[in-house]
């Protein structure tokens, strides 16, 4: 189906806008009203570079407050239509949004309406151009898509057909049951299909719509149920999003109108309507990789978790340490590391530690890049030499590099063969693996980074949550695999500008995190010291043996308990934007210690300011 | 009154937020749990410290999820208690607060409850204990404060009483007769009384409390209303203000602290137990000042738009320019340029030519001034040479200094009289004033900022508006005197980082508009230009006499209407961070152009791309 979006859901200038759909794959555009009045651009040459970009223009928006008025108002609705028209037709666009009135002239007499439409109808009709009126949700007398169609059928006029938007019929609808009769009006009488998503906020429908609307997938709306109705129903025009949102308004045009177009390619592949490569979720984290100009305290720091250097690459300065499944990789290469600063957009100090890439293990990982690249990711260039295993890999919306891969798999390209052994002592212990990779996002993509997770890995996302720093809220939502061999929790602050929303951590999964803390100690790494209060506390909410509770104050391990099972963890100092936390998953436990997050960030933002770091 | 406020309202950590509320004022302090858990101050450290900074524990909070339950887990909840009552008496705090439970344990029982109620009232009695039982807005079975009420009189106990908190129940009443019944409670029974208004959003009650909380006089809840009924009752307890919003945790914990006092002392006059210098609102704009290093681009400006250089402070590096009654200081001291880019937080690029300053014209500047100390405005230090004027100066919240002041008035120090004149050609008009001076607020600072203007200086705050920067969206919200002599429109980014929120303006109101934007033009200072879109657009909805929409093109003047009066207005390009507008009202208008505000934002970045400035 053909694809389109709004100018209002992009950021910038018509021309950056225009840019940026047609960059992404968008077949066309609704021009947005106030978007031509701002610029300079002329109509004629709107139309010019829209054709140049290989853009249609589907829609020019909105004309406002036309219907059911007076006959004196009526008049200059239509001498201002007649003008609107002109417009249109040096603009190249066939087709108008007529919104129900909101102006408290406006009568409720629906054939007064149907007659006034049709009367526009035929004005339009002389410049071959189509009316599609439709429903606000707080439209003064006509409000939901069933009333704007019986107008729109009373007036039986050719040039009228009616608008159908998600966020309008959704925002009201009480059920799908509700939708049903969509499937009953005419196919060919639906002009115009505009789709947004939003989260349920259950607030006012205005202040929801204004700025909360987000790309299908993004939200909690039904979308695909609703479009399936609609194609029933015989729709053949394009898929268009409309999207009013203060973050989309704040973010470049580039990016999101790329997760835009994902959105719409994650529903038709729901709807049926288009074949993707089938997702090939990944099963586990093969490695993380850091990047450093210093990589002596990263080794201090991977020696005392009990890692080992293994291997080091064939051609690159990346070491591969390891410790049961757990690998990482330390990449001192400047390269990386430029890539790295450039990814996060200048945010990473310039003597920062950082997570710069992640290996997915894959069954197929040519699969899961074909998908991947069918979804719009960055393919990124292979910096490999002669004889390194291939080896995919693409951007994530917060520009981790994610490459899929497998390890030692029969009968698939092994990277961990690029590396060479080095001699080495054996590693503290072989039951540790990597849990989770908590991923801080940029303000601006962390509703792009949930779907391209979701979408494009085939990872499931969990419930977002509030965690409580003492300089800012942060939401964190957690997309993980079936198996749970791959958890990313990912992290936001609540507006743009905290600074701890950069550090990011690797958490590593052992049996006996006791036993892990102690060693990290008796290595000299000191764990990151946890108030006395805490354990105090942890004290009134649970019963333990002698001495458990002592342990874990001396260690600094905290505590949580859910209805699975019980977690204990325990966090090491933070290395430029990196630290690490060890994990004990005990019953089941299905978390990641969110109570005791404030904590734990109370106490990183104590280092931070005793050390001056 | 007594004054509290509980620490979750504030940013940081434990002790910058016990310092920052002590400094504000206030009295007493809510501890919040997570505050105490996450610090590394023990609780008798807390305790020192806090009588150290002159502030009495008044609430340890929140204990949650107590009554109603099965009994072995009522022991469990009993067992946590004692030791949360055993920290309490560390930390010196009387009373703790028990919410109504929201555990899917909890039964429908009111007997169970107070039953349990009671018993953990017996327990807290032996450690001199009260227990403020309070309804969760989103409580399982206890919603409303009737209902904890009710279960407070059941229980009968004398450890045992209610605490009223005005979110929680304004949030859900229908009307001000929910409340009456407030006034039967007997006094001693409400041990404490927890504030915060918040927006009219409409919105999931748990979201709204836990995201949009604010100090009262700052949302649409009627808190004095509600706090007239509980003092009516015979509640003497503090106010305490219980704040969850997600601005203020991520603002500095100082100036917070100082707007949640300020609309703590507004309420207590409202509700006639405060007695303040009574407001003398501003009648007039005597002057705005402009701070700069480079006076040329200025004077160049200024004289386009037709002020005269008249006079030069006797002391300072000041310079006065005047048209009519507008008069415009430019201050080229180095001294005040630092201050304004201190106040600004470093926002000031370093040759940025600022808004630093506005004249207030009072009827009584000294009587002004008292209510503006009395209410917490920084005093700023008197700079004058000897023979100056006395000239009275607060800060507002976004760092502008205010000089409440007089000009040529009979018996009031006149700050004119302190600039000598210099010979000068007359100024172009004598019908110049200033119109409105915008004024961009930092992210952090605008809830603040409304309500200081209105509280401090007596000025009314009109309806809020949105408006779309290509970039990102703004919010603007003008305050007023009720002359129309003093408007300041007040306009913050949605989200912190957008560099357009930092231009401010100048609006010169004149009967003529087309000849004063014409003598701009012939001063060889080109306005913003607009558009040829943004005509044809006018042309669309009103219709002009022969030649008036060509000339208002030909300009730069853009067009609005309301209900009472036609707005002209017209801008000149940007020095630094100032630009100045040009307006004519007629009719009575009221607004501000607003709906001309999006196309004159496009066209500021156009201009700003092209100069690369």
């Amino acid at each position: 189906m053909r694809t389109s979006i709004a100018t209002v859901s992009l950021s910038g200038t018509l021309t950056e806008k225009l840019t940026a759909a047609a960059r992404a794959g968008f077949d066309g555009v609704e021009i947005f009203e106030n978007d031509l009045l701002a610029g300079p651009l002329a109509p004629d040459e709107i139309r010019a570079r829209c054709a140049d970009l290989g853009l249609t223009v589907d829609l020019y928006q909105p004309v406002r407050d036309v219907e059911a008025v007076p006959a004196d108002e009526f008049a200059r609705n239509l001498r201002r239509a007649r003008h609107k028209f002109q417009l249109m037709e040096r603009l190249g666009a066939d087709t108008v949004l007529v919104c129900s009135s909101v102006s408290p002239l406006a009568r409720d007499d629906d054939a007064l309406a149907a007659a006034q439409l049709s009367e526009l109808a035929d004005l339009a009709q002389d410049f071959g151009i189509r009316v599609a009126y439709e429903a606000l949700a707080w439209g003064r007398h006509v409000s939901t898509w069933d009333h704007a169609w019986r107008i729109v059928e009373t007036a039986a006029h050719p040039a009228l057909g009616t608008c159908l938007d998600s966020f309008h019929i959704l925002s009201r609808s009480s059920g799908p049951k509700d939708l049903d009769a969509i499937e009953d009006i005419p196919g060919e009488k639906i002009f115009f299909l505009q789709l947004a998503d939003a989260p349920l906020l259950g607030m006012d429908v205005l202040q929801w719509s204004r700025h909360h609307r987000c790309f299908p997938g993004q939200g909690g709306f039904d979308v695909a149920g609703l479009v399936a109705r609609v194609l029933r129903a015989g729709y053949d025009g394009p898929l268009s999003l409309e999207v009013f949102n203060d973050v989309f308004r704040q973010a470049e045009a580039g990016p999101t109108a790329v997760d835009a177009r994902r959105s719409l390619l994650l529903l038709q592949e729901e709807l049926g309507v288009e074949v993707l490569p089938a997702p090939a979720p990944p099963s586990a984290v093969a490695f993380a990789e850091l990047v450093t100009q210093d990589a002596d305290p990263v080794a201090a720091l991977l020696g005392g978790l009990g890692f080992t250097r293994t291997a080091r690459h064939r051609g690159k300065p990346v070491d591969l340490w390891e410790q049961g499944e757990a690998r990482i990789l330390v990449n001192t290469g400047g390269a990386a590391l430029a890539r790295s600063r450039h990814r996060s957009r200048g945010k990473s100090p310039a003597d920062g530690t950082a997570v710069a890439a992640i290996g997915l293990e894959s069954a197929d990982p040519a699969a899961a890049a074909r998908r991947a690249e069918a979804l719009l990711a960055p393919v990124l260039p292979r910096r490999r030499a002669e004889g390194d295993a291939p080896l995919d890999a693409v951007a994530a919306p917060d520009g981790t590099e994610l490459f899929l891969c497998a390890t030692r798999r029969p009968g698939l390209p092994d990277w961990r063969a690029d590396f060479e052994d080095v001699p080495h002592a054996p590693a503290a212990a072989d039951d540790v693996r990597i849990d989770h990779v908590a991923l801080t996002q940029p303000w601006h993509r962390f509703d792009e980074a949930v779907l391209f997770h979701r979408g494009v890995l085939g990872l499931d996302a969990e419930e977002s949550v509030d965690v409580a720093d003492p300089y800012g809220l942060l939401r964190s939502r957690a997309v993980t695999d079936a198996g749970g061999g791959v958890r990313f929790p990912l992290t936001v602050a609540a507006a743009p500008g905290d600074d701890t929303a950069h550090a990011r951590h690797i958490a590593l999964g052992t049996g006996d995190v006791v036993a892990a803390a102690r060693r990290l100690v008796e290595a000299g790494c000191r764990p990151l010291p946890i108030p006395v209060n805490y354990y105090d506390d942890l004290a009134a909410r649970f019963e333990f043996a002698d001495g458990e509770l002592e342990t874990y104050r001396d260690l600094g391990i905290l505590y949580d308990r859910d209805a699975h099972g019980v977690f204990r963890h325990c966090y090491t100092r933070t290395v430029g934007r990196v630290f690490f936390e060890l994990v004990q998953r005990d019953g089941g436990y299905r978390g990641y210690g969110a109570a005791n997050a404030p904590v734990r960030l109370a106490a990183q933002h104590a280092v931070h300011r005793l050390t001056g770091g």
